[in-house]
Order: C-alpha cells, then sequence, then structure tokens
C-alpha cells in the first residue's frame, strides 16, 4: 500500500492515546484485574508497533511527523506491561511469556513492514496434504505460530519448483540448551518430509563482535554447536553447514551478495531495526547483511550454482524476524527472491516465561550436556510450577497449565497428543499433582537427553568437517 | 601524550580565535596580499585540524566540551580560502595547489591523532644509505613528502627484518590518467630497491558501494586497471594484485582482519574521519576496515603464512591518509603493528590545481590510452599556462613556474634534474616561452604514453590471471 503509511502512522498514534484513556478509565473504575491486563496488553503492542514504525518511541506531546521534545515518557509508559522482542532481547513480564496473539497483530498493522500470518489449520492442512505426512507437533501445536509467503512456497513445492532451507545459530558458548534445539528438529522434519537442500549459518563473526571473544573462540564454539546441530539427525548428503568467518573466504558468491545488501540498507535503517547507535561498531552496523545473504541461492554456488531464483524458507525463533524483515526488504531492489519464513515461539526458561534463559546461569534450562540426576533436580527445584499452595487446594481447585514451565516444555517434547491433553485435563482438575507433572516431564526429557548425548558422541571431527566443506549435495541444479 | 587533548583542543580553539583576529586586522591595515593570503591559510589549516580533532567545525560561540549551538558559521569562515581533503575530495582555491607544508602542520598538530612528519634531507640521505641507490625523484622533488614511520621500516631494514609495501587503487573507471601512475611508478622503485613483496587492492567493493556500477562493472575496471598496473613493471614474483570482491571469497585470514578492524571502530570514528552520514548505507560505513585489512601481514597467509609481525610500508596518494591513521589507530588494539606510510602530493588537473580531475572529462589530463595527437592538442589547448599575457611582457617579466600546469607535469615525469633545472630557469627569466615550455612536456608524455601502451599490450590475460593469483611469492617466511 504505497503512501498509506503516513496516515496509519497517525492513526495508530491516535489509538494510542484512546488505548492510554481506556486503561486509566478501567483503573479508575476498578475493573477487573483480566480487564485491564489485556487493555494494557493492547496499549504496550500498539506502542511496539509505533515504535517500529516510526522508529522512535510513542511520546504523547509528539505526534508522529513532528521533532521530538526532550521530555521523557508519560506516566502509561511506566505503568505499563513491556513485551519486547528483538535478536538480542526478549523480555515479558507475564507468567505466560510473550502473548503471541498479540505479536502477530503488531506484525500485522502495518502490512509493508510486517505482514506475517499466523500459522492456521487451512495452512497446516497444507502442508499436510502436500508432503503426505502428518504435521509436525510443533505445527500443531501452535510453536511454529507464524508465517511468511510459506504458501508461495507450497505453489513451488506442487509444480515441482526447487526451494531451499536455511536457518542458523550464532555461537555464543559451547553450552546449548533443549531451547535451542527447537528450530532444528523442526528443520529436520522440514528437510524430511520435502526432501531439500539446507544450509546452517553459525555466526561466529556475530558472536566475535557482540561479546567478549576471540576469533578463535568464537569459530571453535561453532565447530562445537555444529556438533549438537548435526545430532539432531541431519542428513550430510543434503546438509551444508559453515562458519561465517570461515565460509566468507571460501566461497564466490557470499562475500558478493554480502555487498551487495550492504550497498542497499543504510544506517537509518538498521538503526531503526535494531536499534544501533553511533557508538556501536561498524562491524555490528553491517552484521545484518550477513545474516541476510544465506537467503539468496547464488551465495552458495557449490549448492545452486549461478542460479539466483531459488526460493529460500527460514525456520527460525520469532527474534530473528528483524533480519529477515530486512532481507525481505532489500531482495527485489536487487533483483532475487523474498525468502520465505516460519516463526517459532520463545523457549520458556524453568523459572518462568518472563525469565530469560542464560546460559551463564545452569538453572535456567536444561542443557544438552546436564546428567539424568541434574535433569531431576533442575525440574524439581527450578521448574516454575502452576500448582497450589497445598495439596488440599490442588486437588481441590487445580493447577494453572497456562503458566506451568514443565507442562510448556511437555508440549515441546512429549510428542504424543492424547498423552499430552490427559496431563493438561489432570493438571487442571487437580487429579495429577505438580510432583507427578513434574515427573512425566524428567522421564521425557531424560532419554531425550540421553539419546542426543549419544548421537552426538557419534559426530566424530570428520563428520563435522565433511559438513562444514562446502561441496555439491545431493541435488542438481542447472 | 595522554590525558593532554582537551588542554590542547582548547589551545587550537583560542589559537583561532587569534588568528581570525589577525586576518580582520591585516585586510583592514590594507596588509600585502601575500602577508593576508599566509594568514588565511593559517587560519584554514588551524580550523582544518580543529575539526579533524574535535570532530565537528570551528564555531567562534562554542569552545570544546560546550553543547554546539544552532549559528551557522561565523563571517570569517566564508572570508577563507579553504584546502580540503578527504579520500573522495580533494580541493583548494590556489592555482598552486594545496599547501603541503601547512598540511603537515595540520598532520603534526595532535601527534597521537596525525603525526604525520616531512620527508626532509636527512632522511632521503638515509634511505640513499639503506638501498645503495640514487633516491627517485619523486622523493628528491617532494611528490612523496611527508611519512610516519619511515625510520622504523629502515631500522628494520638495516637489521635484515622483512617488511612489505602495500598500496591500492579504487577501479571507478577503465581510464586511468598519468596521475593515477604515480603511487605505482614509486612503488615500482621502492619495490626494486628494496626488494620487498608487494599487495596492490583493487578496492572494487568501494567501487560498487560509492558509484552506479553494478558488481561485474566493478570487477572489469579492476581487471582493466590492474593491467595498467602491471605494465608499469612489477615483479610477478613478488606482486600480488587482488580485487576486494575476489579475494576475500579466496582468503582464509583476509575477513577475519575486516571482521578484527571492524569490531573495534565506531560509528562516532568513521563519522569523524570519513565524514559518513545516518544515511549512507552500512556498506560504506563499514568499507574503512576493508581498505585497513590488508596493512597486516596476516591477511596474506599464502605470502606471510600466519605471521602477524611483519611490518607494512603504504605508499600512497595523501587523500588516503585517514583509512590509514585509523588503521594505526586500530593496529595495537588488536595485537598488529602500525602501518609505516608514505604520502605523495596531489596530481594537478591540466586546467590548474585547484580544479579536480575527472574521468568524465577526457581534457583533465593525460589519459593512458591518448594517443600522441591527443596528448599534443590537450597541453597546448588545456595546459594552465603561467606564462604573460604577451610574448614581450614573457620575455621581460618571464613566467611563473609555481602555477604553470606543464611544469608542475614535468616536475613528475622528466627525470633529468639538470634539464628540468634550466627549464625552470628559462622559463622563470623568459628565455623560454610557454609553447616552447609545452614542447617540452609534449616531447617528456609522448613517448612515456607510447611506452606504457606498448607495455600493457604485453599483458595477457593470463598474466594479469597470474599476479591476481593468491600465492606464494618468492620470498620465505617461517
Amino acid at each position: 500500500m504505497p503512501n498509506s503509511e503516513p496516515a496509519s502512522l497517525l492513526e495508530l498514534f491516535n489509538s494510542i492515546a484512546t488505548q492510554g484513556e481506556l486503561v486509566r478509565s478501567l483503573k479508575a473504575g476498578n475493573a477487573s484485574k483480566d480487564e485491564i491486563d489485556s487493555a494494557v496488553k493492547m496499549l504496550v503492542s500498539l506502542k511496539m508497533s509505533y515504535k517500529a514504525a516510526a522508529g522512535e518511541d510513542y511520546k504523547a506531546d509528539c505526534p508522529p511527523g513532528n521533532p521530538a521534545p526532550t521530555s521523557n515518557h508519560g506516566p502509561d509508559a511506566t505503568e505499563a506491561e513491556e513485551d519486547f522482542v528483538d535478536p538480542w532481547t526478549v523480555q515479558t513480564s507475564s507468567a505466560k511469556g510473550i502473548d503471541y496473539d498479540k505479536l502477530i497483530v503488531i506484525f500485522s498493522f502495518f502490512p509493508v513492514r510486517f505482514g506475517s500470518s499466523k500459522i492456521d489449520k487451512e495452512l497446516i492442512n497444507r502442508i499436510e496434504r502436500a508432503t503426505g505426512q502428518r504435521p509436525h507437533h510443533f505445527l500443531r501445536r501452535g510453536i511454529f505460530f507464524s508465517h511468511r509467503d510459506m504458501n508461495q512456497v507450497l505453489d513451488a513445492y506442487e509444480n515441482k519448483k526447487p526451494f531451499y532451507l536455511y536457518t542458523g545459530r550464532g555461537p555464543s558458548s559451547e553450552a546449548m540448551h533443549v531451547g535451542h534445539l527447537i528450530p532444528f528438529i523442526f528443520t529436520k522434519w522440514l528437510q524430511d518430509v520435502f526432501n531439500v537442500p539446507l544450509v546452517i549459518q553459525m555466526t561466529d563473526d556475530e558472536k566475535y563482535l557482540w561479546k567478549d571473544l576471540t576469533l578463535d573462540q568464537a569459530y571453535s564454539y561453532a565447530v562445537e554447536n555444529a556438533k549438537d546441530i548435526i545430532a539432531c539427525g541431519f542428513d550430510i548428503n543434503k546438509t551444508f553447514i559453515f562458519s561465517d568467518l570461515d565460509y566468507m573466504g571460501m566461497s564466490s558468491g557470499f562475500y558478493k551478495n554480502v555487498v551487495k545488501i550492504q550497498k542497499h540498507v543504510t544506517f537509518n535503517q538498521v538503526k531503526g531495526i535494531f536499534g544501533f547507535t553511533d557508538s556501536d561498531c561498524i562491524g555490528k552496523i553491517s552484521f545484518p547483511a550477513i545474516q541476510a545473504a544465506p537467503s539468496f541461492s547464488n551465495s552458495f554456488p557449490q549448492i545452486f550454482r549461478d542460479r539466483t531464483d531459488i526460493q529460500c524458507l527460514i525456520p527460525c525463533a520469532i527474534d530473528q524476524d528483524p533480519y529477515f524483515r530486512m532481507t525481505r526488504d532489500v531482495a527485489p531492489r536487487i533483483g532475487y527472491p523474498k525468502p520465505a519464513l516460519l516463526h517459532s515461539t520463545f523457549f520458556p526458561a524453568l523459572q518462568g516465561a518472563q525469565t530469560k534463559m542464560s546460559a551463564s546461569d545452569p538453572n535456567s534450562s536444561i542443557f544438552l550436556t546436564d546428567t539424568a540426576k541434574q535433569i531431576k533436580t533442575k525440574v524439581n527445584k527450578h521448574a516454575f510450577s502452576g500448582g497450589r499452595d497445598t495439596i488440599e487446594e490442588h486437588r481441590q481447585f487445580g493447577g494453572n497449565c497456562d503458566v506451568d514451565v514443565s507442562f510448556m516444555y511437555l508440549t515441546f517434547f512429549l510428542e504424543d497428543d492424547d498423552k499430552l491433553e490427559q496431563i493438561r485435563k489432570d493438571y487442571t482438575s487437580g487429579a495429577m499433582l505438580t510432583g507427578e507433572l513434574k515427573k512425566a516431564l524428567i522421564e521425557v526429557l531424560q532419554p531425550l537427553i540421553a539419546e542426543h548425548q549419544a548421537r552426538r558422541k557419534e559426530v566424530t571431527d570428520e563428520i563435522v568437517k565433511e559438513f562444514m566443506t562446502p561441496r555439491k549435495l545431493s541435488f542438481d541444479f542447472q
């Protein structure tokens, strides 16, 4: 919708003012907590949309188009709960976690800028028809909840046109936790059911730029993390894993695409999208182009030759979306197709969806190196519970699956829908106690992690080296 | 001199105020034009120093450390003549060209930030003693006029420690003019007398980012320009020429150094050095790291293996100095030696030192593709003359070699010191007429260009390819 933005921005500005009034009147009128909560959330969502669209915070006294006054946020900003999502920050103050329906509302408020769509029943059915496979439980349970252009990918697939998968990982440490596996587990499923090439980017350059690491450390984390990724079961004949630090110096196509993208993105744009400032190093400022480049098939001439027209499908966590909004904005201007996307929700920390998982806090999640005993202790000790204070109360009123982290983890890792539904019912009714719910999770996680560790042990240096060697895959591109 | 800068900046601020007063009083007191000119030039130099050091223009009502008021430049700013030098702009309003002694004053005002030294008789003598060769006429005549750490390079050389040469070219078009040859002619001489490895960077990525070119065009200009560079006579066993677009994807060391540099330079810094703005693309903003990286020997593992300690000497035109000030600032922070530098003056346009040469104006210089007839016509028609209006006046008062472009070109290309001195005397005295001076230049340029063209014809695609192939050179580095 060309030229419609200024009007929309002003509309949005006015909606925020109206919504702010509503929140205040609900509070003054002693409305129910739910009613107030819901209104505050919408207010925050509107403000996030505004910030994303306007490139600056909403300020009550400064409508869009006017120069910003120096005053600070108005009082309603400090009252509001805040969900905030960018590639480096995920925060929410709600124990239920980020409200993904709101997130889609935000993303869809400005179709040109955001344009992500909910993965609905219809799309899931279409994936099932196209692949002849039962949809992965991450799809069935809304863990991959949003997409861009997935129908276009399915059109291509149904017309026997090729596409490829691209996902990645920022190797910030050797330690990966179960949450890090989500995109890889799902990507492996996509690779299996669609039978397509897959490229996996290890952004060791990013981690070097952002963290207090040497190049060698960042690279060694990339290799160590690659082992965990390979242990997810990717087909060596269909998968190329690369470290940026390595591959940049081995590819005749990668740097050329990086420069092309860098020519078409301004500092103003990355400032708006990623919040960079003038004190940021020029490496950070130009990095988004490096995460964007694998979205274009000629970044991999060893796989796709000089083909520039092969569509890319990117399964990733929602916090990576800003990179690919930028990529999709640039693509048509440099003559390439826009990558399609499948977004997953965030994986909650053991302490609850409103806290942040951290590699430096071993108790914030289940790590891929944890022993059966550690898993048991962590779940029993640290998994935030939706149960009642006493057994009597729990039996009488039941537990709350919406905030219970053990139950959330089961939605990720317990594949059996019937069992999961039974647990949900029993916990909600109070028939199942918190200890029993935790036991169910421990019994799922222990073998899952043990099997992962066993598969990882099989991943020799030679196997990693082969996965990370630029080479032709089992597909012919002319 | 740690922590001395704030005081120096204030000192400089006060000097500008004092100098401004002086200029005004000279003008009011009807001082001689020369006196006023000289005072104005010093004022401009001081202001340039101030801008470089403070990161913003001198404003009379805004001493350093105070927030900038919104007022515009004071009246003295508009009165002053301006010399301005950065990698993309070279301008002066004086027919004599940039005042290089002033430039050194500027560079040396803040030793930490600039620290360039004049190439004096003593240094030239030392080069002669070290190499056992008569110094090149570019040194004898002050065409290479300024340096950084050249004595350190000579120390290393005298102690049989290795160093290497690095220079480059931005391939903005196929057309190169004689001025473009200056750094290469001198670099070839350095390579010959010191017998050291040489790397030559073709910044086709830069030209793609700055100009309306495709990647393929920029790369093809790099290859065409490489032919002209090779025709200067470089030793194929000691010289590696590379296109950034190509070499980035062929080197295990180059990108790693680029990222290292990019981590240690902020947007604020490149904004201050190169004048980038928020509307510039992120490619431009991060490019300075790519020009910096060849200053470090491990960017070329095929030549220097993993050695990081081999000093680099960069012969280049003075407008490239900002890149290497930045590089020298970063070097110790990433554990590498600072590159040394030798700076050349600018090559004047035919129309005079105050005009800009332009590849799009064929009459602004002598191009390497010009025929003997074109050379003759261009010199006769377009070379700015320091002669008098009539023969009679010329015989009586003589010509002015300081502004005569034909004479300037002879200082670049007539190797015979005695002949040049004779011409200078004869033209200054009026014994030599402008037509005769131009004839002397034409007779130097015609064979020089013809021989260059003949050598260039010998440069086959195979030879270019070999020069541009990453490989070991005739030197052993352990």
